[in-house]
């Protein structure tokens, strides 16, 4: 599987609606645009509709008097976060997308007790990436939201991840608690946590998936290592999620590989009632299409295991 | 300057003498004979004597009799790492290297109080890593040695750090320390510390440097995103050494640079009273050269500071 290939699954499944929170952008419009090109989903786009529609005149007229991309119009930042966010809740759309304000705006709407989107669950960030010279999808959480998560909230974050990996066609994701050593060391919590949640996975605590760890990030990705260090483990060398231990490990990582192996990347912030699609201003229209898609995969995953 | 052009000025310096510590193994004289060939340094290997001359005229029949390489026999693998050590210490060796034998021990030799390298400063490592498509060698420290440093551990971890760069060229490197955002937030033990370590050095407390973080690697080593987040940094865009925050953040860093970057990597144990090669079975002969290579450097620049 890879990134263009979950497009394309995107595409196929049942339409699905996405609201953006502050759609007065033209980066935003743009991802709006090729997904309509594409046939990928419908949009309510809230926002300002005096701007939204000067933009769609000027650079994309196909997104004109669009049957499935409806303006709402709202007067501020927050009231495009509150209302996006509502429409959410209230069914009208499945997908939420941050536009053009800050994500600690959109988070604070999500996780408003009375109209947000919480589901009691910790939310956590999901990236997807496709590696140059890597023969697989390669899922990292989470690179963006928990700080330093402990054991429970680990737990969640690998449910989360769960069930991204597995609405894009990964039946059993093979999980890796990384860490820098592959032997259980009480110094350092990464390990510890590693082991738990292998044993938590063993006695069905967590499930859908093989957790396994501690492992280092060599082991972990590459069947030459693991031979070599003669590790014994059902996912050494087969990872498909690599759990970091932390934030800064996994900031790191995620730029590392943008940056530095020239890898592509769609991600979702889930763990919430729905997705939520957190793309900032930095990522291309590719990066945003793929994410739009991931988050459109795992509201149709949800709906089949629903059934 | 790459790991090429360090390898070269290595052959160009003051020839040193490198200590091997349990030298009967095929690949660390692999090692020795290519260091020898290029004319890098002389070597002093201590292990057992039969051995090393068994894998010597099987392959490497360059070293036999070889003015430039001594054998000691030893009678055990702590006998190797403890005379290798003092070889160092007497000043008959200024690099100790590691060989067949695991890394703790080599350490606990290193360690030891009586006749071992201490020299009251925090050890770490150093890794200099030549990246496909990156127009510089980056830094990065400490992938290896420090689990949760401190700030004085940081400090220490930095002036290592720095004086490796230097003695490749680097006259006032750039120290970015890392974190997941640029913004200072009590709840990230890495913005804090970034802060402190900052301060520190417009104070003067650490110098030959140019120090500033919380950066995230995004903005400390791409100009675009530097300028795209509008930080105002001497560092931003332009770092020569990454300071990571911990050492999960560098060992996935780390992995990830050589595994999807295809990154090439030479690296010291930094620190002690003389550098010494940790490489590692899974390291290949050249990266091997490298690091031998960044410690000539290393010893050659101290010899100059001090005169």
């Amino acid at each position: 599987m890879d990134l263009d290939r979950i497009l394309q699954k995107a595409t196929q499944q049942n339409k699905v609606r996405i609201a953006i929170a502050s759609a007065e952008d033209f980066e935003v419009l743009e991802a709006v645009s090729l997904s309509i090109e594409r046939n990928l989903a419908s949009f309510i786009l809230f926002g300002a509709r005096d701007k939204i529609q000067h933009i769609m005149k000027i650079h994309f007229s196909n997104l004109i008097d669009h049957d499935e991309v409806k303006i709402k119009h709202t007067e501020s930042l927050a009231d495009a976060a509150n209302q996006a966010v509502l429409s959410v809740k209230n069914g009208h759309a499945q997908v939420l997308m941050k536009g053009n304000i800050p994500t600690s705006m959109i988070l604070k709407a999500v996780l408003n007790k009375e109209n947000g989107l919480r589901s009691g669950k910790a939310l956590s960030h999901v990236a997807a990436f496709q590696i140059p010279s890597f023969n697989r999808l390669l899922f990292i959480t989470d690179p963006a939201m928990n700080i330093e998560p402990d054991l429970e909230q680990k737990v969640q974050i690998i449910n989360n991840a769960v069930q991204i990996a597995r609405a894009t066609g990964v039946e059993v994701p093979k999980v890796a608690a990384l860490a820098a050593v592959e032997v259980i060391n009480p110094d350092m919590q990464a390990t510890l946590d590693a082991a738990a949640l292998t044993q938590m996975n063993r006695r069905g605590q967590i499930s859908n998936c093989i957790v396994d760890g501690p492992l280092a990030l060599d082991i972990a990705i590459s069947v030459d290592a693991a031979e070599h260090k003669r590790i014994s483990s059902d996912v050494a060398g087969a990872a498909d999620i690599l759990l970091v231990p932390n934030l800064e490990t996994g900031n790191v990582f995620y730029k590392s590989l943008i940056y530095f192996a020239k890898a592509k990347v769609g991600a979702v912030l889930a763990g919430a009632k729905a997705p939520i699609v957190l793309t900032s201003r930095a990522d291309s229209a590719e990066s945003k299409l793929y994410s739009l898609a991931l988050a459109i995969c795992s509201v149709n995953n949800k709906e089949m295991e629903r059934k």
